[in-house]
């Protein structure tokens, strides 16, 4: 086994909503069932169930966080560097859940899931989720799995919306949310960049309106809208740093429209891989659930502070300097309005060149301040330790 | 006549490199004929042939910078609030000159026109040029119109990247270069939103390898990418200011994926708008002209430094605090590099929050700017007042 990896895992199932006086009311109003949540867990859950981790994903990620399919020193879980025996969330203290969110296309319920009632794939009869309804789909997976309380809810960018979202849609269900590189709302810019993206599936002539599967992929346009997403999450400086405006094999220009700059082959290469794993439906349907995430707009008519008032967990909100997707400014003013109620609230700005990617990147960072307010968290509040 | 307006204009044509002979040497070394320039020009040249000023237009300028067409009241020139009777480039005072770029689509030779050896649209057997490539075609008009010493080129983004060239290569043609927003070479950021744009028209199903004239044109594919610039052409906080997270119509979602953001709305109006009159390979060609521009290869074997030393002309460089597509630190590049030779350079960057649009929106800061340095340049350094 890799040493502080969980080794080999693998995925479960666990499906609700199942009959229609049990489907899901999602937020459009909708009902919805039946739902199948794909979860990994790793470490030991302990008898008083007080040690309980989730962790969301962002939007490419899946349940896989750590550990590894079939053979380890294969591709590991999405963030490997931060969950595994005396790592940042330790799975020798922990016991780590993670699943695939509604909408999702790696193992839950989603777009290209073959609804049961018509033996088609849903596609564009899909019901646009949002952030709460992933929630809500994690909440019923927590209390399968016979959970009453998490020591904490765990996730970067949209992970970390879903986290602020877990504090205010049940606020007595976690001991504390860690928030990395996310916010309470999207900036206009960042729901700019999700249209266009979503603009490029949708006008890719193999979309056909979201019935696609068993068909030529819409690829192109969900290249384009990854490959828009990945220049979102680097920095100007760490592209200076990573491409600069070096060309691909020689050093004069080929004065034709090949990828010659290393940039144009880097977003090539990433649009292209992504095609390959992700589906397009899934896309529209998750850039459009980070779009509504409004916090203000929904627990606190129009106010950031009016909403945050319901949080009861202790927060520790993370954000990078060079991050201009989600920018510090917007983990502020969510630090500020709680600060406002004197809630428990911690919050780092961590200096990083790597963008919106820092998340992902700056792991040694990020655990010693994960690993000291998990463990604090754990000490004073959790089980019997509650005051 | 609208006040302070040059009135009804007409665009004339100009071709040149006629014979085989005669043709333009690209900078690919590929030689390439004949070419027609589209030019306007608005107030009189003087006997003494040094009150001209030549215009250099941004990606999706043309050379119909001021007056009207027709009418006056129809939509006037991109740039009518700067140039005219009185105005900041006065055309009371100064004869001014604008022409459309190779490789354009508003009049002059660029890949929609007629290959006269073939009989059929260029397509992409256009070939690549460069900014290099354009102002060498600008200074074949200046020649034709019998002008020895231009009194300033003038431009903004990819007008201001004209302008640099021309004090580059002709040194000894201009007595002065008016650089607004612009950069002497993109970042690798905005070269990854140039390539982005570019795949978007390229795997459009209507771009035919760019031989869709006459059919259905790719639309779509052009229109993303225009999408894809009015990112980049807006700041974070204009963005805020003029869209904020307001929807189109109501203050409730809608569920489902209309444009509903009225940045959505502004997004999806600007690019059906833009394909109306822009020729989709005209953006592939213009956008690789940019990408391509490095004034430090070209002309400092990869120092700015050195490749500037070789301006004659005086400088005036503008930036725009808030502008991140070629961000004031370029701007500033370029000024430290000239100071260090010593070169007559002035240099503002402008507090706006419009971003790189500023360049056309802060017309009323800049004519100060521009009127003053013009009128200096004129009255200290044109015909015989040279020193």
């Amino acid at each position: 086994m890799a040493k502080n990896s969980v080794g080999i895992v693998e995925t479960k199932y666990f499906t609700f909503a199942q009959k229609e006086s049990e489907y899901l009311e999602l937020d459009s109003g909708r009902r919805f069932g039946p739902i199948t949540i794909a979860y990994e867990i790793y470490g030991e859950m302990n008898l008083a169930k007080d040690n309980v981790v989730l962790i969301c994903h962002a939007l490419s990620g899946d349940a896989h966080v750590a550990g590894y399919y079939g053979e380890v020193g294969q591709k590991p879980g999405w963030w490997e560097d931060a969950i595994g025996p005396g790592k940042a969330i330790d799975t020798d203290k922990y016991f780590v859940v993670c699943s695939n969110v509604i909408g999702g296309c790696s193992g839950t319920t989603g777009p290209a899931s073959i609804d049961p009632s018509t033996g088609n794939h849903y596609g564009s009869h899909f019901p646009v989720v949002t952030i709460g309804d992933m929630v809500k789909g994690e909440e019923a997976l927590i209390r399968y799995l016979g959970i009453q309380k998490l020591l904490a809810v765990v996730g970067g960018s949209m992970g970390g919306m879903q986290a602020i979202e877990w504090a205010l849609r049940y606020p007595d269900a976690l001991l504390s949310a860690v928030v990395i590189a996310s916010t309470s709302r999207l900036s206009p810019q960042s729901i700019a960049f999700d249209a266009v993206g979503r603009n490029a599936i949708i006008s890719d002539k193999n979309w056909l309106n979201g019935n696609y599967y068993n068909k030529e992929l819409p690829s192109n346009g969900l290249s384009i809208a990854r490959m828009i997403g990945h220049i979102t999450y680097l920095s100007d400086q760490s592209m200076h740093k990573k491409f600069g405006r070096r060309l691909q094999s020689k050093d004069q220009f080929s004065y034709d429209f090949s990828n010659e700059f290393q940039i144009e082959s880097y977003l090539d290469y990433q649009g292209n891989k992504f095609v390959e794993r992700f589906d397009a439906n899934t896309y529209l349907y998750i850039t459009k659930a980070m779009d509504y995430f409004d916090v203000a707009k929904v627990y606190g008519e129009g106010s950031l502070e009016k909403a945050l008032e319901k949080v009861k967990a202790r927060m520790l909100l993370l954000s990078f300097t060079s991050d201009w997707l989600f920018p510090p400014y917007q983990s502020k003013e969510m630090v500020d309005a709680l600060l406002k109620h004197k809630k428990d609230v911690t919050y780092f700005n961590i200096e990083s060149s790597y963008g919106h990617d820092a998340f992902l990147l700056e792991v040694e960072r990020e655990s010693e301040i994960i690993r000291k307010f998990l463990s604090a968290t754990y000490e004073k509040f959790a089980g019997n330790k509650r005051a």
